[in-house]
C-alpha cells in the first residue's frame, strides 16, 4: 500500500475564513475528509499535513523522499501557497529528492496579483493545476493512480 | 444532454508523431477516443476539433458560446499549443462569450522554454493544467462533470 | 466616388453582446448602418466587413491598397482589436500598400490591461481615436471627408 | 448654455513656427477661431487657454470641475503637450474633479519618440486622438456635443 | 517659539470633494485647524499652505531652509501629492537646505497604482508615514516635537 | 480591555547592537517598555513579541486574527524587519485574517538599498510609517487608539 | 528527385512596390522564377508558394514535413515575414517535423526596427540569412545542395 | 551686439550654501560676475537668469528663440538643474525654437545617482558640459563665441 | 581556543544522495569529518551544523556573533544553500553582529539556473568560494586561519 | 582584380579543435583554402587573417577601408567571434570606411547563449549568414561577386 | 613644466574621412596641432596619441599616471571613442592611477544611438564634455590650466 | 612536472598603489613570489603573467590550451580584473581549450559596483573565489593540487 503526502503551506490553516470568495466556504479538515475518500478509492495511505513554516515543509519532502527511494510513495500533492512563489529551498528539495509531485492551487492564481504568476516549484513539478477548487486534490489523487 | 467542446490549436495533429519525449506516443485519434469515453462516462456529447488557425479557434469559441447563452454547453477544453502564449485574440473571445474553460496542456510548459511561462488564457480561464500527458484530457472531462 | 474601408477584427461580430458595459449595446449591424449614414453625407461608397482572421485582414488592406493606386480609395478605417496588439503582419500591409488610415477602438484602450497600451499600428497610422464608443466611426468618417 | 474648455500645455503658444513640418502651419489663433466656429455650431461657450506652466494647467482644470459640479460644463478638450507624459498632477486633477475630458495630440504622438507613447491623462480621459492636425479640435467639440 | 512648515501639493484643495473613499469627507480647512490644535500643544507656530505648482513647493522649501538656518525652524511636514512621484526638484530642495522633513500621505498609496510606490522624496526625508488619513498630520506634529 | 499586538521579525532583537548609527543604541526591552507605556495610556493589553522565524510570525498574525473576529484586538504593529521584502506569507496571513495592522520600521528603509524599497506588506497594512526611530512605536499605538 | 518548398509570408505579395529602396524592383513572380532556375541548376523539385495566414505556412510545414519522413525533402526556405517575430506556431511547427529550414530575409533586419531583431524561427532553423536581397534565395538553394 | 542668455533652473539660487563639497562655495551672484566677465571678453550682452518653475524656464527658451529668429542671440547656457531630468517641457521648447544650446552641469552628474544620468535636454542640445565647477560657465561663452 | 562556526542550509542534509553528479558522494558527516581535520590542523574548535530552517541559521549566526564579540570566534563558514538566493533575514544577522564569514558553495552556482546567481549574502561576506566541491570546506578554515 | 578580405576574431585559430560538435572538425586553414578557390571562381585576390586582438581586427577594416576608396576592394567577410558581441569599435571601423562587409557566423548563434543574439555589426553590414558551417564562407564569397 | 596627454581612441585615425557630416572635415593631424596651440598657450608640454587598442590605452594612462605620481601631470584629455562605452579596464586604469581626467567626444553622444550615452568613464573622470567639435580640444586643454 | 599558468588582466600591474584599502599593500612582485612559493610545495611549475590586452591573454590561455592537450598543465589560474566583465572572447578561449580554471579577484567584487557582479567567465571556470586578498592564489594553488 503506497502512501500519498498531501502537504499544504502558509495560510492554508485560515481555509474556509480567508477570503471565501477566492478560496470557498469548505475548511481544511473538508480537504482532509475529501482526499482521505480519493484516497480510498484508490488503495493509498494518506499523510495529511499544514505548515506555516517552510523548513517544515522541507523537513517533510524530504520524509516523502525516503518513502520514494523505498519504494512505498504514490506521489506528493504539494500546495505551497505562499511559498510557491519564494522558496528556493522547496524547489531543491523535489529535485534533490526526486518525488513525484502535482502542485494545486486551489485558486486561478493567473488571475490575481503578478507576483503569483512565478513559481519555484512549477519547474521541478511533474504536474500543475490550479483553479479546480478543493476540488482539485481530489483530481490530483486520480491522476496519481493514473501515474 | 449537455456539449463539450475540446478545441485543440497548432501542431497538435502533429501529436504522436512530434517530439514523442515531451509530448508522448498517442495520436490526436487516441485523445479524441478518450474524450469520447469520459464524456459518455458523464452523458456529455462532444466536439473535438483541431485547428493550425487562430481565427478558426476564435470562431470555434464563438461557437461554444452560442451553445452557453443557449444553456446547452458543459464547457470548454481547449489546448491552444502555441497560441497560448501570443493571442490576445483568443482571450477576448473567451472574455467576450463567457464560456467556462479549462485550458489544458500536455507537457509541463513551465519546465520548457521562459516564452511558454506566459498565457494569454490563463486569466480568463476557470482552471489551469499541465503536464499530466493526454490523460489530462479526461481529468478536465471529469472536473466540468463537478461543477 | 471613393470608397472607405471600414475593417473590423476579432470578437467584433460579439459587439452588443460582449461586456456591454465596456462596449455598448449596440451590435455590429447597427455600426454598419452608422457607418453608411456617415458615408452617404460625404458621398463616399462603403465597405464594411469583419473578420476573425489576421490573414484576411491584411487581404482586405492590400485590396484597400490596390484601390489606393488606383486613386480611389477616401481611407481606411480600422479597429484591429485584438490583432492591434499583436500583428506585424497589419504594420507592414498598411505601411507596404501606404493607405490613408485611421486606427479606432470602441473602448479607452489606455484604462485597461497594460498589454493593450501598446499598438503595432500606431505608428503606421495617420491618426488614432479610442474612447469615443461607436460614434468614433462616424467621427472617423467625418475626419477622412476632411482629408 | 454649457462651457467647453480647450486648455493648451507647454510650447503650443509656438504654433505655426514649431516644427511645421510636424504640427503644420496654423497657429494657436487659427485654433481659437476653430474652436469658436464648432461652439458656435453647438451652441457651446468656449474658454480657449494656453499655459507653459503644469500648475496653472492643474488649475483650470479645478475651474473647470467648479462648472461641472454646477452643471455647467460641456467638457475640456486638453493637449497637454509635453505634461501629457510627466505630470501626474494632471492625472490626479481629472480624476479628482471628474471632469469628462478628451486628450487630444495634433501630431500622431505614436510615430514619435518612445517617450511620447505613455501618457499619465488617457488613463483617466473620456477619450483620446492624435494625428488628426488642428482638426482634431473641431471632431473633438463634435464629439463633446454627442455626449 | 519655533515654527512648523505645513506644506501641500497639487490637489489637495479638493480634499472633500476628492475621491472621498480614499481621502475622506474632511476639507484642507478642517487639516489647517487640526494643525493649529497639534502645534498649539507644543507651542509652535504654524504655516499652513497648498499650491498646484512644482516651483511654488520649492520656493516654500527655500524659506524653511532659511528659518532652518536660523535656528527658528521645528521641521517641515511635506504632502506632495503627485509632486511626490515626478520632482527631483523637491528632491534638491529638501537635500539642499538640510530641513527636518517628514514625508506624508493621507491615503496608503502603497495600495494604488504602481507609480505611487516610488518617492523622489522619500530617501531624503527624516521620516515617511502614509494611511494614517488627515489624523498623520497630528501624528507628524508630535513626532516633530520629539525630536 | 482590547489588546495590542507588537510584533518583531528577524534580528530586531539585536537592537541596541546592531547598527546604532542606523538603529540608534536602545535594545528591545526598551522598546518594550515603551509599548507598556503607551498602551497604558490608552487602556491597551500588550503582546510584545520578537521572532527570527517568518512561520511564527505568520502563527503569531493569526493569533491576533482570532481576537479580531472575537472582537478583541485593537490592532497590530508589525515591524517585519527583512521578511517586510520577502515574505508573500505575511502577506497572505495579513489578508487573510483581516486584522487592522500598521507597517512600522525604526530606520527610513527608503535610504537604504534599494531591495528595502519594496515591501509585500505595504498593501495590505492600513498605514505604514518608518524612520521615527523607537518613538515610532508610541506614535502606532497613538494612531491605534484614534481608530 | 527531391523537393524544395520555398515559403513566403505575409506581404511577401507586394513585392516590387512595397518599399522598393528597403525590398527593391523584383516582383515575387521573379522570386519564383529565380528559384525555378536555381532548382533547375541542382536537379530539384520546387514548391513555391505565399500566404498572409499564419495557419497557412503551419499547413505547408507540416507538409513539407510529411515529404521529409518519406525521404522527399530536399529543404525548405522560409522567408516568414511579420510572422517571423511573432509566431510561436512556426516554431513549434519546424521543430516537430523537423525539417532541415533556412531562414531567410530579403533585407538586413538588424537595420530595421528593434522588434524585427528577434525571430521565433531562427532557433530551429539550420541556417539563417538576411541581407542579401532577393539573390538570397538562389543562395539559399545552393546551400541546400550542399548539404 | 548678440545677447547670451543663461539660464538656470531650480535651487541653483541656493548655490554657495547647498552641499559646498559638490557644487563649491560661490554664489550664484559670484557667477553672474563671471558670467558677465566672459561675455565683456568677446562683446556678448548678458541675461543672466534663475528661477524654480519649469514654466518660466520655458518662458525664458521661447524669449530667447524670438531673439534667434531676429539673429540677436549668440546662444543660450542652461543649467537646467533637476528638470534636466524631467522636462519634456524643456525639451520641446529648445527644439521648437531652436535655439543654440549648451547644456551645463557644476558637477559631474555621471558620478552621482542613476536618475541624474539621463538627461532629456543633451539630445536637442548642442552639446553638453559637466564637472568643470562654475568655470564652466566661462568655458561655454567662450565656446559660443567661437561658433 | 577560537571556534568556528561552520553552517549548512537547506537539503544540505541530502547531500551524497541529491544530484551526485552536481555534488558529489560525499554525505555531510564525511564533510563534518573533514571540517573536523582542518580544524584539528589550526587548532580550532568546531561547531558543525545543518538546518533546513532560516529562522534557525538566524539564530545560529547570532550565537556566533556573541562569541565574536567575546573575542572567540575564528569565523563563519556558511553554505547557506537556497536561502542564499532569498534571505534578506540571513544579510541583516551576519551585517548586524560583523562576524568575519566566507560564503561558500559546493558547487559552480555560476554555471547553473540565473537565480542562482545573485546571493544576498555576498555584499557582507568577506570572501566568497564556489565550485571547489567539498573540498572548499578545508580551504575556508585554511584561509580562516590566515586571517 | 579587386581584393576579398577574409578577416576571422578571436578563437577561430582553433578551429577544428574547439567544440567539433558546434564547429566542424575542419580547421582554419581548411577555410582559407576554401575561400582560396572561391575567389579563384571568381577572379579575386584575397586576404585570408585572424587576430585575437580587438584592435587588430579594427586595424584590418582600415585597411580594407583605404583599398574600397582607391576602388579596389570587392569586400570583407568578417566572423568576428566574440567581439561580435561586445565591440562598438567595430561597428565604428566599418560605418566608418563605409566597406560592403558580410557577416558571418559558423554556427547558428540563435540556437546558442542569448548574449549571442545580439550583434553590434549587424545593424552597419550589408547582410548577415550564420549557421552554413565553414561552407558559408564559399557562399559569401559568391554572394560578393553577385555585388 | 607639466605634460598635457591627449589620448585618442579607436577610429579617430579616421578623423576627416568617417563620416563628416558627425565629425567635421578636420584629421587628426589638425587636432595635433590645435593641441599643440593650445599647450603652447598654457606652457604645457603635449603627448598626442592615438591608438584602436583597449590595452595600449590603458598603458598609456598608466604612463600619465607615473607623470602624475612624479608631480609632472598636467592632466589627461581622453576621446576614448567606442571603448568609452565598453572598457571596464579603462575605468580601472583611471581609477587606479588617480589622474585628472577630461573625458572628451566631438559629437554630441547623446544625440545618437543609446548605447552610446552610457560611459563608464564619466563616474571617474572629473568632466566631460561632448558636442563641441574638435574645438572642445582646446577648451579642455583651457579647463586643465585652471586646475 | 606540469605547469600552473598564473595570469593577470588589466590594471594588476598597479597592485600595490592601486587603491590600498581594497587590494592592500602588496606588489604584484610579491604575489609572483607567493606563487613561486606555492608551486614548490606542490612541485608545479609556474608561468606568471601580466597584460593590459584582452588579446594577449587569450593568446596565453591557447598556450596553456596546448600544454593541457599534451597533459602537461596542471591548472590555470585566472585574475582577469576588468575583463571578467566584459569579456566573450576570454569565455570562447576557456570552453575552446577546456583548461581547468579557477577564477579569482583579490577583493570581494559582490560588495562593490554592480555591474562587477556579472563575470562571463564563471560559467566556464571550475571554480570561482574572491575576496580573499593575496592569499586567494596560495589557495588556488593548493586546491589545484588536490585535483
Amino acid at each position: 500500500m503506497k502512501t500519498v503526502f498531501v502537504l499544504n503551506g502558509p495560510n492554508l490553516n485560515l481555509l474556509g475564513t480567508r477570503e471565501p470568495a477566492v478560496y470557498g466556504a469548505q475548511t481544511l479538515a473538508d480537504v482532509d475528509l475529501l482526499c482521505q475518500q480519493a484516497c480510498a478509492r484508490h488503495g493509498f495511505a494518506l499523510q495529511f499535513r499544514q505548515s506555516n513554516h517552510e523548513g517544515q515543509l522541507v523537513d517533510w519532502i524530504h520524509e516523502a523522499g525516503r518513502q520514494h527511494a523505498a519504494g512505498e510513495l504514490a506521489g506528493v500533492v504539494l500546495n505551497a501557497g505562499a511559498y510557491t512563489h519564494t522558496s528556493v529551498a522547496l524547489l531543491d528539495a523535489i529535485k534533490g529528492t526526486g518525488v513525484p509531485l502535482i502542485e494545486l492551487h486551489i485558486s486561478n492564481v493567473h488571475a490575481r496579483e503578478s507576483f503569483r504568476h512565478h513559481s519555484y516549484i512549477s519547474p521541478v513539478a511533474r504536474a500543475v493545476m490550479c483553479g479546480f477548487g478543493v476540488a482539485g486534490y481530489g483530481l490530483a489523487i486520480d491522476a496519481l493512480a493514473q501515474w
